[in-house]
């Protein structure tokens, strides 16, 4: 088995940052760990707001931490870092190898599509941001890694995209055809539908992304393995 | 322009973990850098001593710390912890918005090599690992980012392949080789260039790598952008 992750964002229009973070970090009782979050409003202070979240986060995973415990752990810092005034969103995705599951943390309202190769689900349970309140608590889903299992994340930019011309994307739907099309050959790789997912959000938005997007492809794949770890990353830079 | 940012790194034949730590991490005033540490010896203990240099790396450049501070304080860490007893090779390469050029740190006897579209150099002055002594200095060197410009980063793995047999890779002519074969086309990859050379030695081992292998290749790239970023990981499970 081997485990593929995938990060496609980009920024709002005509903003030089985006509000949104995402960074992967190895655990320390072995797997990976993915924590994206997404600051309120956009452009800088956004961007300080959800850098200094996933920070937090990131931080005391890799000393062992348990993710639920993270994800409160950032929520009381937040709020006391900022007084309660500003919220983010937040979501962690881990690969635990300690317990052989897939662990799916959620601070955020827009929900996470979870497909296996029988159905797509969504846990939409009410969840909310982080930061405002004291006491804020995640949602968290326990997944055995199973082969063919897909997960997707991703920030309220792919929800919203289009709304403006009230073309809004229905993102379960064009998972499925996204998957089930790729299935015919092999299975879909998360490079492409993460790939796939931003593109039609951008399409949605005429060429002119109306939030920051972000989305998190992460997929537990049968295909065998050369027992090579990798990781790339493309940064545009202007 | 882009940066194109790729890792591939295996285990030591018969080891569960790999000596070895890598994680790539955004800088908060843009850009972003890749933290490679190799522990003394292998196994389990020499994992938790390269995953706590990077740790401490990652901890300090994510709150602006300067790359040869961050190293700087991670040999001190070390030497602190383990009373001078354990050392690590660390390396640092960081896209640094703020200067626009990659700042390459090194504290490994291995050299760093940069390729430019002219020719391919070996950063190869003397240069010791952290964790063994009181005020280790980094060698640290600065390049502006120009389209075409690829820099290689590997543990000591990648130059003791073969050597059992003695057979070791010639690593600036093998890269050379790699560089001058995709230019008649496009340019390399850095993903092919990392995947080539790891596969090379893990050929010259015979299949069974004698020691922990990373290669790191940084490269920037002239190619038009779609101004998403990207980021993948491939992580084999058992």
């Amino acid at each position: 088995m081997e485990i593929k992750l995938a990060v496609a964002k980009t920024n709002k229009y005509a903003t030089s940052e985006s509000g949104d973070s995402v960074e992967v970090v190895e655990r320390p009782n072995g797997g990976i760990s993915v924590v994206m979050a997404d600051g309120q409003s956009s452009g800088k202070g956004a961007k300080q707001i959800s850098f200094l979240v996933v920070r937090k986060v990131i931080s005391l995973l890799s000393e062992g931490v348990r993710d639920g415990a993270a994800a409160r752990a950032a929520s009381d810092y937040l709020f006391t870092e900022r007084k309660g005034k500003v919220s983010a969103t937040l979501n962690i995705v881990s690969i635990d190898m300690q317990t052989t599951t897939m662990v799916i943390t959620r601070n955020n309202p827009v929900p996470v599509l979870i497909a296996t190769p029988e159905e797509i689900c969504a846990l939409d349970d009410e969840s909310n941001p982080i930061g405002l309140y004291r006491g804020t608590r995640p949602l968290i889903s326990e997944v055995p890694l199973e082969p063919g299992l897909t997960v997707v994340v991703y920030t309220d930019g792919l929800v919203h995209a289009g709304s403006r011309s009230g073309e809004s994307m229905d993102i379960k739907t064009f998972l499925q055809s996204l998957i089930e099309e790729e299935n015919d050959e092999e299975e879909a790789r998360p490079q492409a539908i993460a790939d796939a997912l931003l593109k039609h959000a951008i399409y949605l938005d005429h060429g002119r992304p109306v939030d920051d997007i972000s989305v998190v492809v992460i997929q537990v794949s049968s295909q065998p393995t050369d027992s090579v770890r990798r990781m790339t990353v493309e940064l545009p830079i202007n």
